[in-house]
């Protein structure tokens, strides 16, 4: 039994964490500032004796004692990280340092989870470790993609000056329930509006690809990289990749299996519309994940049709509930 | 008559910025811990009205009345900002978003030094200020480039957030008087060298370019910047390209020359000595200036050749008195 802090546990990824964590018998704080998250995500678990709630925003210093640090603290969707620039930054670079302090005080060993997004627009593809990126400094994406990597800096300083024990995950797209079905990523987008009968809104010309992992499989991944032997930058991440057009019909598909099997499949099929790009936005994603494979024994185990369905069963639960 | 406040005002850039604006009549604050500037820098300004030595550490935040800003503290030579490589990216946030909080309270115009490492090893020839760059966020120069980097990203974003005044200038390589002949750049390295008859090192294989420009004309083009309109990532540097490998002959060639004037040419030649390149070395490096002319009128004055000559004469000089 281990005293492990995860900060941002009340997220989509944090309470998938929690959960695990908390089944596997350990003594699980949370550090949140419910700015994406919500207490309803962790709400099962209050009054567990191992299980403590705190609010807390990382930007400002923390104490406590504990083994293990989870720092996922950040908001990850597009629409929510550009709400305020400066205080992503600030939380990517602050909350990282103040964790960082308190693992050198406390030693505890400390993983923090970085992203896929540290490649920017990638032109190596598909993406290893190795790879150094192509992110714009001062674009829109900006406050999350330098964020990271600064923090990525850090995190390295950390180590090689004050023997830091540090893992670094770099987290590809990942969906799942939980995930905040207004938060503007493509999977809930797409999900919620097949369900609803809206248009599927693709950005661009859906030429677009990216490579979506299951949230189940990425708990795994973070869990044993925290437990190995391995120190460098590690992506956690599907291989299977779809451009965004053909992700839009897959999802489709799915839903309407879904509503057959309940009987509740709506006369007219809905469409899928355009609408501009954003700024900067990648035009191609796929981890390479020998690393994880190496080092962990990690791969996927869950195919995007399964998790989808998955997650179209949760999300239609949830609309059916509000009804 | 404008209150300026020049921050890393006593190191090498900074007091060469004193000494035109105390010229042009400015009432000027120079903020500085002395990491690697002095105090001597600026000594002949000690006593006159309108000049201010405080000697503060930009991490912390720091509270005064000015019209303009002008950010330059951060160690700049490899040696110096990664003797704590932590300290480096705190200065570079911290004292970033501390200088643009005063900015934001005061409405100053804000300026940041940042850097033509921004571009990291660039495979873009020459750079221009489009170039997303090329660099290793955890490799041993990432404190230094990630924290400019990220430096820009909060600078932009207290542009838009906040209507703060901002300018940025991308400076490559500078030399010039006063600058630190032990800071482990190669234009002291080498003048050094070659005055105290010692092998001049070059690192790697010397095939590796850098352009280097006077002091002079970088602080004409910042104060062309900070006073023009432009708003964007401005490069100020030289196009004038050099091997290392023929820079070394260069700068032994001129030292001669001075030296023979003077009656103190010594008998034997300085050789070249070849050392391991360092990790991360960018392999080439030339700006484009096209944005500083268009916008500012900005022209270098100074050919390498008599820049040279005069900053091998300030060394002698020093040397000479050591003696
Ligand atoms: N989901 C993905 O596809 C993905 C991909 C790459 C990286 N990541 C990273 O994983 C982490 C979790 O992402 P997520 O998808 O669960 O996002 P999320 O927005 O659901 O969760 C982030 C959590 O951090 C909290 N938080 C934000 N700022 C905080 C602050 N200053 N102090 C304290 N708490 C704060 C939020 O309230 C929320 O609970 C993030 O660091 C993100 O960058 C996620
Ligand atoms: N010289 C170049 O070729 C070059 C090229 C690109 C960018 N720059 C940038 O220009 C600026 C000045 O460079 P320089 O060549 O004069 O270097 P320098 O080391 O001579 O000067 C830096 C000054 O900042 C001060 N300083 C450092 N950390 C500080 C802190 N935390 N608080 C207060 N003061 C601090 C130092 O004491 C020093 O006086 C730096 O920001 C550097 O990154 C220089
Ligand atoms: O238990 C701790 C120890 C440190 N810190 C913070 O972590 C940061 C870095 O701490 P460190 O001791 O490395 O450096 P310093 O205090 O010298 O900045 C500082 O802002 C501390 O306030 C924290 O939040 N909890
Ligand atoms: O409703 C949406 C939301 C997103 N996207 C696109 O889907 C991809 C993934 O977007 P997301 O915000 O989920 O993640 P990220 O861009 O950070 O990978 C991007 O190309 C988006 O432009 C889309 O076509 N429709
Ligand atoms: O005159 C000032 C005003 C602000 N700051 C610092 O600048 C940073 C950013 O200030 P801002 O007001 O933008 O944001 P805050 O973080 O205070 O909300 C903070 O650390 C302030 O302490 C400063 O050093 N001098
Ligand atoms: O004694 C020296 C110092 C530096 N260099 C090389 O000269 C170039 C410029 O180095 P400097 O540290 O001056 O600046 P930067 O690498 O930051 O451009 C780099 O390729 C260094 O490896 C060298 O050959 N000998």
């Amino acid at each position: 039994q281990k005293r492990i802090l995860i900060t941002g546990g009340a997220g989509f990824l944090g309470s998938h964490l929690v959960d695990r964590l908390m089944l596997l018998g350990h003594q699980v704080t949370v550090l949140d500032n419910f700015f994406t998250g919500a207490k309803t995500t962790v709400s099962h678990w209050i009054g567990h004796p191992n299980f403590e709630l705190v609010r807390h925003d990382v930007v400002n210093p923390y104490m406590t004692e504990c083994d293990q640090i989870y720092h996922l603290a950040c908001p990850a969707s597009p629409p929510h990280y550009q709400y305020n620039s400066i205080k992503t930054v600030k939380t990517s670079f602050l909350g990282t340092l103040n964790m960082l302090g308190l693992a050198k005080r406390t030693k505890a060993r400390f993983l923090i989870a970085s992203t896929s997004e540290v490649y920017g627009d990638p032109e190596v593809h598909p993406q290893t470790e190795e790879y150094w990126g192509n992110v714009n400094p001062i674009g829109p994406r900006a406050c999350y993609d330098e964020g990271k990597r600064v923090a990525e800096t850090l995190t390295y300083g950390y180590q090689n000056q004050n023997n830091v024990d540090v893992r670094v995950v770099r987290i590809f797209n990942t969906y799942g329930p939980r995930m905040n079905p207004f938060d503007g990523r493509v999977v809930s987008n797409f999900i919620v509006q097949a369900l609803k009968g809206e248009d599927l809104t693709v950005y661009g010309d859906g030429k677009q690809t990216r490579s979506f992992q299951f949230v189940h499989d990425l708990v795994d991944g973070m869990i044993l990289l925290m437990n190995s032997d391995e120190t460098r930058p590690t992506n956690v991440g599907s291989s299977d990749e779809f451009t965004i057009g053909e992700f839009a019909e897959l999802v489709r598909e799915i839903v309407e299996k879904v509503q057959e099997e309940d009987g509740s499949k709506p006369a007219k099929q809905c469409k899928v519309i355009y609408k501009p790009i954003p700024v900067d936005d990648p035009k191609q994603r796929r981890a390479d994940t020998s690393r994880a494979k190496e080092s962990l024994g990690w791969e996927t185990r869950w195919s995007v049709r399964m998790g989808l369905e998955e997650m179209v069963r949760y999300y239609k639960a949830k609309l059916d509930e509000g009804n």
